[in-house]
């Protein structure tokens, strides 16, 4: 497989449009595309060390659970190439660099899986003489393929919950499945408004969702992260569908903040919740009481996006809050789609038991 | 009475930080605080004709349910001042501008009631060989005088609900009544602290609810207008308490859009939620269906608070919804508190049963 492939790949025709991470041989870096400035500015930012990737998963230029798993994951590729001195040392080099990119985002599911995996490959290869920055890059861009596999089928089964006429209420970041699921509707003659919230602090809804859709050629309305109820309330929302960070093997899901709020009112107004759950539920998170909230500093809310990320929208003098994720649970959840079908929230383990017709 | 009353004073100590409107005779012209920029910026407009009046209130410069009412009865006191020509042409003239004034915010309440009445006191005045500008004026005095009255009481019932210990959130501005309850609870030792949503578009929560707390040394936590559900599971949100445009006859009420989703996660958790009702239910308004919700223009929500009000967080290419208001039923509403005790939501209209002990 080539090296440099494209995650986060929507309908084929926008692929290009759509280079968000890859590895570049000659740069000797990973490229990623900045998520803050984007798509007000298109500024890919070159990533050469280990902390340059930590910090760039930290400070959002790179957003959403599987891409900055995989940023992670070619961060470790850059600590495997440069090795020097004995296996030893090689060793407790590689593993320092996988505990610094799993400490980036506590909340994250992918990244827990691809980080110890690709350092696992890693170590093999340095064990057995091989190359042990080949083994880590082959191994992230394997995944990187299997990920674009799982978001577009993912994304074609949520498209048999989407009705001609619906008006979709979404949270945060339209990731692949999400775009696939609309694209897939629009393929099928299927026409939805895609009602988007800003998602603050950092606007991605406003931003990211918004030029997906616009791309799309879908109807697009922006709203505020306060106004899904009342849209409800009108008749303006139909349903809500997002994606999640992790699900749970008991069928909780974490996905970015706002979202339990959305899925309270949805489930008040007997509007259904399909959640985009991917490739299943995680293994090893029996149930939501197991998923840590990243707590990010309050300085974050204070502000709003302007030039330079520089408008403070409120006083000085008062504290905070910034729980980056909420936790929704089975109860409020109508459905999770996945790569292999659409499953009951409470029996979403059963994604386990099923092979693929 | 003086002119210059100042309306909106919360505890005495701080009263002369609270002068957000007033008529000065000699300037000829309604003072208001400009509540777009305030805390940034403590910029007052005077405000000379009719027109600048409707336009202060339509682009926000103005904000809040009884301060805009005073704001257009004081407006309407200035076109009482500059009549000339016949009997009749000063009453199409005083007809008009109620018309312009009563035309600016389609939600609020009080301006339903403040505007009509300050132009019968024209009117009469005028029929009657009077002053028509002194006599809309010392209505309008009088009014903001009986709602200090009410604020005070409203929030001395209010305190009553509040717990040692309590965190609780509020929405958008901290009226006189909620800045009444928070500074009563504390005259009587209770520490509070007081959650506010930023409110978006406009960053109410951020700027103008956090300066109030910050006043009066009240500990204030600010979260984005997504995360109240979150904090309720998580035990950081004991209570939700904030003030309504109106109050209907079966206790529904209106406020700024995000309270109805804030509402239903209350409920969910089992938080009790506290309207400030001020001087209790519009005899006017039946039920929530007959409760106008201002549509504004969705440009609003593509921009935050920058230098001048103009950094853009949307993409250009969509389109939006901006509902300025909802509506909470009574069913999501554990008391309504007024300036004549607590009422249960379904039977507010006892308000008008009760006389004050």
């Amino acid at each position: 497989m080539e090296l440099g492939t494209v995650f986060d790949t929507p309908p084929a025709l926008l692929a290009d449009r759509f280079k968000t991470l890859r590895y570049d041989e000659a740069e000797r870096a990973v490229i990623v595309l900045d998520r803050r400035k984007y798509p007000f500015q298109t500024e890919y930012v070159a990533l050469r060390t280990v902390e340059e990737v930590a910090q760039a998963i930290e400070n959002m230029t790179v957003q959403g659970g599987p891409p900055l798993a995989y940023v992670a994951g070619l961060g470790l590729a850059l600590a495997a190439r440069d090795l020097d001195g004995s296996l030893t040392q090689a060793v407790v080099s590689l593993e320092q660099a996988a505990r610094r990119l799993l400490a980036t985002r506590p909340t994250a599911d992918d990244l827990k899986m691809v980080v110890p995996a690709a350092l696992e490959r890693a170590l093999n290869a340095l064990r057995g003489g091989g190359d042990p920055h080949r083994a880590a890059l082959d191994y992230v861009n394997g995944e990187i393929q299997r990920g674009n596999e799982v978001s577009r089928k993912c994304g074609q089964f949520a498209a048999r919950l989407v009705n001609d006429g619906d008006q979709i209420l979404t949270h945060c970041i339209a990731g692949a499945a999400l775009c696939w699921m609309l694209w897939t509707a629009k393929q099928q003659g299927k026409t939805v408004t895609l009602v988007g919230c800003e998602t603050r602090p950092y606007f991605q809804g406003a931003r990211l969702t918004a030029a997906s859709a616009r791309e799309m050629d879908i109807e697009f309305k922006l709203i505020t992260d306060g106004m899904s109820a009342h849209l409800m309330s009108t008749g303006r929302i139909d349903k809500f569908i997002c994606a999640a960070d992790r699900v749970t093997m008991d069928g909780h899901i974490t996905n970015k903040i706002g979202t339990l709020t959305h899925a309270i009112a949805a489930h008040h107004f007997g509007k259904p919740f399909y959640v985009l759950g991917y490739d299943g539920p995680d293994p090893a998170t029996a149930t939501g009481a197991d998923i840590p909230i990243e707590e990010r500093s309050p300085d974050e809310i204070f502000f709003a996006r302007g030039e330079a990320g520089t408008v403070r929208t409120a006083i000085h003098g008062i504290g905070g809050y910034y729980p980056a994720f909420d936790i929704t649970p089975p109860h409020l959840i109508s459905a999770i789609v996945t790569d292999k079908g659409i499953f009951a929230p409470h029996a979403v383990r059963e994604y386990f038991s099923v092979s693929m017709a």
